[in-house]
């Protein structure tokens, strides 16, 4: 038997409806010719005109959408899907989107702080190697790196360009291993003013901050990375499974 | 041959550094007695007092801590896990942590937009189940999920306590089938104004944005969502493997 329930469901509640659904349409490529006029959207979706409006403001206030009177609603910002699975750098994950290029802002060894030591199974004030980079896909940023590597590994990645490589690759190649699995934290954070300056985004624009551990094939943690991307610029994608109850 | 830059770190770049690695100690439940004083920290991370103050303020500006000249610095906002590989309701994912209750918004029949009917493999304009739920943790609201249920199944699930139950468990009751898995998009966005509200953060703070479609064992997709989660209260945790190169 099905009790229908209608509760509180005002003008934004559907604007928000609305919003979301597109929101993955464009991101999906399906409005890349630019979005349809209001009247074909509320045909498309039950709704007014008007809830159109509010739905497409809030995409507009994103910054994911342009619109204007005389040339429509049109996608002002490419999105890129980042993997949740698979364990690759940026110029991996990006090769058929664009060139990216880094800016190195500092790369040099540090005495490492207790807590990254512990990670990098190093004694507290042990020197590791830590370098910042300001990445850039398509000649925009996109994040802003801080990596810190295991002593042995890192002296020999700093005799590398670090302008037009990954990490991740220079550690296979200076180290003869692969790299085995990473362990990740990510959160969804304000910019501070800072950040923002760097990322050329507004103080407060939310970004992803990814904590990511990575180790070799042979279990030993070498790169432990503090990353910060824009979210207006990255979609992460991957799969769940369902475990056992 | 290890060649050493040094370029561009100012105190800023330093204290980005320190509240980094002190972020995710605070998230690893190091400091739930309070962190230690600015002398402490600053000779913990080879910085000035001054940098460690910077640090401070940035982790206060998201929330994170709390400061007072008396009572020392204390962490303010416990963050929750959420993980990235098993697909689990929100009442199963944070069992341990406190009680999850639904405020229920909606609870519906609805006309199914094109996309959305293609995601559940319906005609476009059948009737889908539209459900809107507030969902609180420990009494604080946590997310605000918009789901799409394929009809049948929708139906039964209207017949069902919604403010106490996670829709996944209803799923697997009504239909007596075991979920099976679920593709994810994530993306860190600004809280419009109307969400901002709905969950108790202010305009613009950083919120996520998944969502998913949930198919059952037998690959039928049936569970479609739009899940806004509050930025300060979750990190989401997993794993990731190197593949072929």
């Amino acid at each position: 038997m099905a009790v229908t329930l209608h509760i509180r469901q005002g003008r934004a509640d559907r604007a928000r409806q609305v919003a979301d659904v597109l929101r993955h349409q464009i991101h999906a490529g399906g409005y890349d010719d630019g979005l349809p006029g209001e009247p074909e959207l509320a045909a498309e979706f039950f709704v007014s005109r008007n809830t159109i409006r509010a739905a497409l403001k809030a995409l507009k206030d994103e910054g994911l959408i342009d619109r204007g009177p005389k040339v429509g609603t049109h996608v002002a910002q490419r999105k890129y899907d980042h993997g949740l699975d698979a364990l690759l750098g940026l110029k991996e994950t990006f090769k058929s989107y664009g060139e990216v290029h880094n800016e190195v802002r500092a790369a040099m060894t540090v005495a490492a702080p207790p807590s990254v030591a512990q990670r990098l199974r190093l004694e507290p004030g042990e020197q590791v190697v830590f370098v910042e980079r300001l990445r850039y896909l398509a000649g925009l940023p996109l994040s802003l790196d801080l990596t810190y590597l295991a002593p042995d590994i890192g002296a020999e990645i700093l005799a590398h360009p670090l302008e037009s490589n990954d990490v991740f690759a220079l550690i296979e190649q200076v180290s003869g291993h692969r790299l085995g699995s990473a362990s990740l934290a990510l959160e969804a954070i304000p910019a501070d003013p800072h950040s923002a300056a760097a990322l050329q985004v507004p103080d407060g624009a939310a970004l992803w901050m990814l904590e990511r551990l990575t180790s070799l094939d042979d279990g030993r943690p070498v790169d432990l990375e503090y990353i910060r991307m824009r979210g207006d610029r990255i979609t992460m994608r991957g799969s769940m499974i369902r475990s056992a109850p």
